[in-house]
C-alpha cells in the first residue's frame, strides 16, 4: 500500500516515518508539510540521513490522489478537517492522527478545541481507530479513521474491559494522566522550554483537557449511558512516554488475580498490549519506542476502590 | 541553640545541613553518621568545601549531651527508635525526620515498617511534627517532634482544611503522589540508578506505601472517624520535588473562588504556604530548594468531585 | 545601595532578583522590561509569590534615576547599547550582564554579534567585570561594567593565573566548553525546546561563538600578545551549570601538586574560587546556585600538555 | 547462525538481545548470567515479556557448545579472559564487548585495568573489531573478535582517515569525551545514581581511563609511531549516548570541504558512518538506538588546529 504524510515536519509525523519505512505493508511516496514545504525533511531531520531522504511537497489533492492509496494526517487541530475531505473525495483511505474526527457531536468539538468542527456527516462516517476495540468496523469499510489521542489510547485500553464487564462504578473514575514532552508538538513556545520542563512536574489544563469528551463519548459508546470523568493531566521531565492510573469503585468482588486473568483473556488477540504479573506495575521506559501498551492491575483490599493502570508510549 | 545531625550523610542530612548553617537560631555542632565517622563531610559531598567542613563522628549521646541541646535523627527507618532514647534520657530535644516516632499504633509500625517498633510510651509522647497544624502543640512541650514524611506533608496539607470543615466525603478519597528521586535516599541500589530513572515514569508500591498510615492517621485525627485512602506513589525523572494530586467528592457546594478564599484564610498565619490564584497551578520547580508548599484548589463543575493539589518539595 | 534591573522578565534577570533580595547592601525598587511591562513578574514567575512582587515598567531613565543608584542590564545583544548610555548620563552606575560593552574593538563586535556596536568611547570607559582579576579597577571609579560571559568566566577563572605566570604556551590552548540550556536564554525557538535537548549532546556554533573574542581579549591583556584560541561549545542535557575543560601545553616544569598550590595562593582573597585538592574534578551540581568556581587541575606526564578544569555556574 | 550471551543481564547484555533477536543472520539460542542464573531474562527486564523469554542460564562451555556457533561476551573486565579460551576450544567463535582482548601488550592491561592479564598468545590472536577498519582481517579467520569500546569506537572512526592520510600532527591530540550513564553499566554504586548525575556534569578518570591505551595501539597501528593522546572523559546527564570532541593540529593545507570529501571517500563503503555536512555538527539524539557513527569536520581558519567530531551511541 502506497502511502503520504501529510505535516509530516511535525514529531507524530517523523515518528511516522520511522513506523512506515519499517512496516511490510506500506510503502512511504510522499511527506507534505505546508509550513516546510521545499526543505529536505533530512535537513530538518538529519537523522534520517541516508535513512529517509526526501523533499517536503505542497499538499495537492490531485498529486496525492496519483501517487498514495491512503494519506495520513499528522497535523494540529484544525487543519485535517478542511484537508482530509479533499482527499476522501479522491478516493484516498484517510488516517487522521489529529483530534478533528474523533468527536462525534461537532457541539462538542466546538467547545473544547475552540476551533469550528468538521462537517458533521463525515464526523458520522469517521470510525474511531482503537484497534483493540474497533478492530472489525475498521477493516469494514472504514475510509476515514480518526486515531484515539495519547491519554485516550491509554485510558481506553485500561478501563474498556472493566466497562464492558459493568464490574465498576462509573460516576467514580478518577483519571490521572502523566505525559512526557512529546505530547505537546514541536511548537516554539515558551511552556515547551528545556528550562520550565526539566527537574519539574507540573499539572495543566484542570478540568479543561481536549482528550476528556473523547474519553467520554469511548465509555459511553460501551455503557450506554452518560458518562463524566474527572481527567486531570501532568507533564513529566522527559521527552516521550505517557501513564495513566486510573481509580475506580468495584460493583463486582474480583480479586486482583481475577482481573488480571480476565484482562489477559479480553486482550489475547491484541498483540501489543501485555499485562503485568500480580505485583508488578508498568513504567514507561519499558514500551519506550514500541506498539505496547502495558497495563497494571491491582484490587486494593483495605479500601472500597480498585486501581488499575494502562501505561502507553506516545509520539 | 546548638544542634546536632544523626545521619549527616544521607540526602536529608546534607539538606538539613543547608537549611542549619543558614538559620538564625541554630548553630551546628556536629555531624554524626556511624557508617561513614572519621570521614570529612566536604570530602563526602565538596559542595560543602569552604562552606561547611566538618568531620563525622560516631554517635555518643554523652557527648552530643556535652555539645548540643537538640538533635536531628536523618536516618533510615529503624534506626533513631533506638538511638533517640538515649538522647532523650539526656535532655536532648530530638527532631526525627525518619518514620520511626510518627505511627501512635506500634502494631500498624511493625506491619508497614516491616520491622520491631519504637517503645509505645515515646510513640505516645511524639508530637507530630506538622507545623502548620500541630503548631502550639509543638511549640508547647514537645521533647521528640516526629517530623511528617514527604508524601504526609504535601498530602495533608493540601487535605486537612477540607477535612476540618467538614466539606468532603473522606471516604472517597484518591491521592495520586509524585515524587523525584531523592525520597529514595542515597542508596547504593539498582532501582536507584540513573538509567532506570532517567526518561521513565514508574508506579511502585502499590498499596503498600508506608506513608499511608501516616495520611490516615493524620485524617482521622481531624475528621474522629477511621480512615482509609487510596494511596499511589510513582517516581518521576527528577532529583528533588513531590507533587500529591488529592481526589475528592464534595458534601459542601462550595465554588473554586469559595475553596481558595476559605485555604487562604485557613493559612493566613503560615508563611510557607502559598494558594493559587483560581485557574493557575503549582509546579514542582516554583518551590525547589524552598520551604514552600503550593497549594492549587479546582471545584469540576462537570462532574462530582472537586480535586485539589498540593505541592511541596522533600528532602 | 537602590538598584533596579532592566531585562528583569529573562533567566539572568530573574536570578538576578533571586540574588539581590538576599544581598545585604542592595535594595531592589523597581524591575523593567519592555516586552512584558505592565505585567506582575509574579505572575510570570509564580516562584517569586510572596518573595517578590512587583508590577514590570517600561524603561524610562528619568525615573529609574530618581528612584536608583544602580542599573543592572539582564537584555539580550544589542539592547543595553542604545539603553545604559541614557543612565550613564544621568549619574547611575551602569552593570551590563550582556556582550554589548565587554569588547573594546567595536569591529569585533560587530564581526562576532552580527550588529552594529556601542559607541567607542563608552566601550573604552567600560570595565571587565571578571572582579577575581579585575577587581581594583571596579572599585576604582568604573562606571561601567561589562560583566564577563559564561563561558568566559569559567575559562578565564581556569586560565589567567596560568597565562600570568607564563608558564603554557597560549598558542595551544584548546577550550572544551559544556553548557546547560539557560545559558540560551528564555527564548521560544525550536532549538531551546525540550524534547531536543534531553538526552542529547549538541555540538554548537564551532568557531563562531560570540564569546570567542572576549576570552581572547583578555588572555591578550594578560600575556601582551595577540592570541587565538580554538574554543568549542556543547549543549547539554541539563538548565544549569557550566563547564570548561582546558588544555594547554606547560612551558614550565610544575608537579599537578604545585599547580594546585599556586592557584590556591593566586586565589586566597577571592572567596567565591575553589581549588579542588589533587585527584578530584569539579562537577557543575557541587556550584549550582551558588557563586563558587571550583577549579581541578592535572598535569598528564605522559603527554606533553597540562590540562586543568573550570566549572562555573551560569545563568 | 546461532549464537549466545554471556553477561545477558548487564545494559550491553540486553542492547545484544535487542539487536541479535532483530538480526536476519542470527539467531539467539541462549543467555547466560552466573550472578542471575535460573531468573527469567523478562523479570529482570519487563520490556522483553512477549519479545524474548528466556531462562538465563550458567556458563557452561560444553552446553554452548552443543548449540551454539557463536558467543558473545557482555561481561565486566575480567571475566571473558578466562571463560572465552573455554570456548575457543570447544570451536566457538568468540566476540568479546569487554576490554580483555583488545590490548595486545599483558603490561598494558595490567596497569591500566589494574587485573591480570589474558593469555598473551590468545592477545594476539585477537582481531581488533573496528569493524569499518580491520573489515578483511575479521572475515578472514579470526575467532576471538575484540570488540572496541564506546570511547575508542567514536574517537578512532573520526581520526583514523586523517591518521592514515598523514595530514594532523599526532603528537597534538586532545580528545574530549563526553559519555551517557550507560556506559559505567549495571551496577548498584553510590556514583551511578540518579541524583548524582541528573542535572550535573562531571569530569572523571583524568589521565586514568583504560580506554587510552586502547586508542593509542589503534593510531600507532596505523601511523607506525609510538602514540600518545591526551584523553579526557566526562559523564553527562543522559542515559545512552557518546561524543568525542578530537582536536588536532594539521600538517596538511585542506579546506574544512575538501576533509569532509576525503572522509565521505574514505567511508563509502561503510554504510553506518555518515559524514554531516559542512557547517552542521553532531548531535548524540540523531543516532540514538541506531548503528550509526556521525562525524562532524571543521578546519578553525583563525587557529592552527583543525577540530573535528566523532559521535556514537554506545550500549
Amino acid at each position: 500500500m502506497k502511502v503520504g504524510i501529510v505535516g509530516a515536519n511535525g514529531y507524530s509525523g517523523v515518528e511516522l516515518i520511522r513506523l512506515l519505512i519499517n512496516h511490510p505493508f506500506a510503502e512511504l511516496e510522499t511527506v507534505i508539510s505546508n509550513s516546510t514545504s521545499g526543505e529536505e525533511i533530512q535537513t530538518l531531520y538529519p537523522h534520517l540521513s541516508a535513512v529517509f531522504e526526501r523533499r517536503l511537497e505542497d499538499f495537492n489533492a490531485d498529486e496525492l490522489a496519483e501517487h498514495v492509496d491512503a494519506v495520513f494526517f499528522a497535523t494540529p487541530a484544525g487543519v485535517s478537517k478542511d484537508l482530509l475531505p479533499e482527499c476522501l473525495k479522491r478516493g484516498l483511505l484517510c488516517i487522521d492522527l489529529s483530534g478533528d474526527f474523533r468527536l462525534k457531536d461537532p457541539a462538542a468539538y466546538e467547545s473544547w478545541y475552540h476551533r469550528s468542527p468538521a462537517d458533521e456527516d463525515l464526523l458520522q462516517r469517521a470510525v474511531y481507530g482503537l484497534s483493540e476495540i474497533n478492530r472489525e468496523q475498521i477493516k469494514a469499510a472504514a475510509r476515514i479513521i480518526a486515531n484515539p489521542g495519547c491519554y485516550p489510547t491509554a485510558t481506553l485500553l485500561g478501563l474498556l474491559p472493566a466497562v464492558k464487564r459493568g464490574a465498576i462504578n462509573t460516576r467514580s473514575l478518577v483519571i490521572d494522566g502523566k505525559s512526557g514532552a512529546s505530547g505537546a508538538g514541536r511548537k516554539a513556545s515558551i511552556a515547551n522550554l528545556f528550562c520550565g520542563i526539566n527537574e519539574n512536574v507540573q499539572a495543566y489544563k484542570l478540568g479543561a483537557h481536549q482528550h476528556t469528551p473523547e474519553i467520554e463519548q469511548a465509555i459511553q459508546a460501551v455503557s450506554g449511558n452518560e458518562e463524566r470523568v474527572t481527567f486531570t493531566t501532568h507533564l513529566i521531565p522527559m521527552t516521550r512516554g505517557l501513564m495513566c492510573t486510573i481509580y475506580a469503585d468495584l460493583t463486582e468482588d474480583l480479586s486482583t488475580e481475577e482481573w488480571i486473568a480476565y484482562y489477559e483473556h479480553f486482550y489475547k488477540d491484541s498483540p501489543f498490549v501485555r499485562i503485568r504479573k500480580a505485583g508488578t506495575w508498568p513504567s514507561t521506559k519499558e514500551v519506550l519506542g514500541s506498539n505496547y501498551c502495558d497495563i497494571g492491575l491491582n484490587v486494593d483490599g483495605r479500601t472500597r476502590p480498585d486501581y488499575r493502570f494502562s501505561d502507553r508510549q506516545c509520539g
